[in-house]
């Protein structure tokens, strides 16, 4: 699965503190990946030996530059003095084009889909779960959800460079198309009746999780094949939104391949 | 279960900020659960007359002190400006006594042991997920474990006034002693060959999930009956470690529940 990435219509990330990111981690994991590259990277002493010569090495093989700077001046432009010597300048995040991708849908995808997911920690720790159970595709609307911003990057630990963000311009849509394809499409509510190990999650799946203060829109859950919610039984009320996100991974996962092996 | 609280032998916690909690959710989770109560609340104009009714009904009713106070000086006191009007001093967490737990613990438990969490976030999210599988209580060493502090309340969104919180001199002993009254002490490590699922958690069983950088020490693993670990199948690496104990906790509440329905 390798449709082609989107032309750069998406608008650029905010401010120009949140263009950056910053750590030796971070910025290696985008260089590494190539799946979403920096515009520029730029590095200071405070780089080990060895790990400035893979970074030249990285940035040549993508054709971005790599000047070495007073760790001063990268401070001033990433905001941070976390840098550990390295920083990266991010274009707007890469998504994928729904219809792309819907062409170039595996036959039988896990996907997960994101319904205006508004708080960036959140939306990182998503991403980092679909990466970890091992999802097609992260599906994300137009309006209402969070950009790939920085700190999204960091809170999925790295997994934003990694697991696929498709974007789409019309939810409604995107879940027909879903539909007409074959993939059951499965809403996670705290009010569904249903518990999540009984759904059947072992053919084309796209899972979808709504809005932390909100849930699914009404116009999008209508859409669904079945509703299903994580049986809980304390007094607290309910889980941490990437909490959730992971149990509902696990278990489509769990089913999967339990699927594949018998 | 309600095995008498152990004397309050444990240090108090840190220093002085560390020992108030503020906000109303959290005040009143206290008040109203009353297995962790203040040492006296103290609260401002800023709390809408119906819930400042309400906070001195629950304060009566434990015998604590109430006063009303400037909302300035609250402030200084919980140092934080998110104090809405309530805060509440908190005496050092009234951790269960080992042993008095074992002698009156339920049939068939099922038990979280922590082997020293260190970040104050992650153990909260972990009470939190272990509140909301309904753990019979969650167990912790004397030594080298993060507090019950007010931010581990925060971040546990008000379950550590719920699940009851154990702390061992011993852990060897501990898990010995759970061994002998035949309790299945599992270890998640992500080491582990054996996955999650492919373990039984129907009968009496410990989960013992292990600190976030070095994991279970190597002489609480030899006591462990097996390992288990989370299949994972990205490249980033591992799931965060509250999503984990979530995870965990969700296969262990599902197996028990199945068990409980067939």
């Amino acid at each position: 699965m390798s449709p082609s990435r989107k032309s750069r219509r998406s608008p650029l990330m905010g401010n120009h503190q949140r263009s950056w990111i910053w750590g030796r981690h971070a910025v290696l994991e985008a260089l590494r990946a190539a799946r979403w590259n920096p515009t520029e990277v730029r590095w200071s002493d405070d780089l080990p030996r060895e790990t400035a010569d893979e970074v030249a090495r990285l940035a040549a093989r993508l054709g971005i530059p790599a000047p070495h700077e007073p760790a001063e001046r990268l401070r001033e432009l990433c905001k941070s003095r976390e840098h550990q010597g390295l920083i990266a300048r991010m274009p707007a995040y890469p998504y994928l084009d729904a219809r792309e991708f819907l062409e170039a849908m595996p036959a039988s995808p896990c996907l997960l889909v994101l319904d205006s997911i508004q708080d960036a920690f959140n939306f990182g720790a998503m991403l980092r779960c679909a990466e970890v159970f091992g999802v097609d595709a992260v599906v994300v609307g137009a309006a209402g959800q969070c950009d790939v911003t920085s700190q999204v990057v960091r809170s999925s630990a790295g997994a934003a460079h990694h697991v696929p963000i498709v974007r789409c311009e019309s939810f409604t849509e995107f879940l027909r198309e879903l539909a007409a394809r074959g993939v059951r499409v499965v809403a996670a509510s705290e009010k569904a009746e249903q518990s999540l190990d009984c759904a059947d999650f072992r053919g084309p799946t796209a899972l979808v999780i709504g809005n932390e203060g909100e849930g699914i829109a009404p116009e999008r859950l209508a859409l669904c094949d079945e509703t299903v919610s994580i049986p809980q039984r304390g007094r607290v009320g309910s889980l941490n939104a990437a909490v959730a996100a992971g149990v509902l991974l696990y278990e489509v996962a769990r089913q999967r391949a339990a699927a594949k092996h018998s």
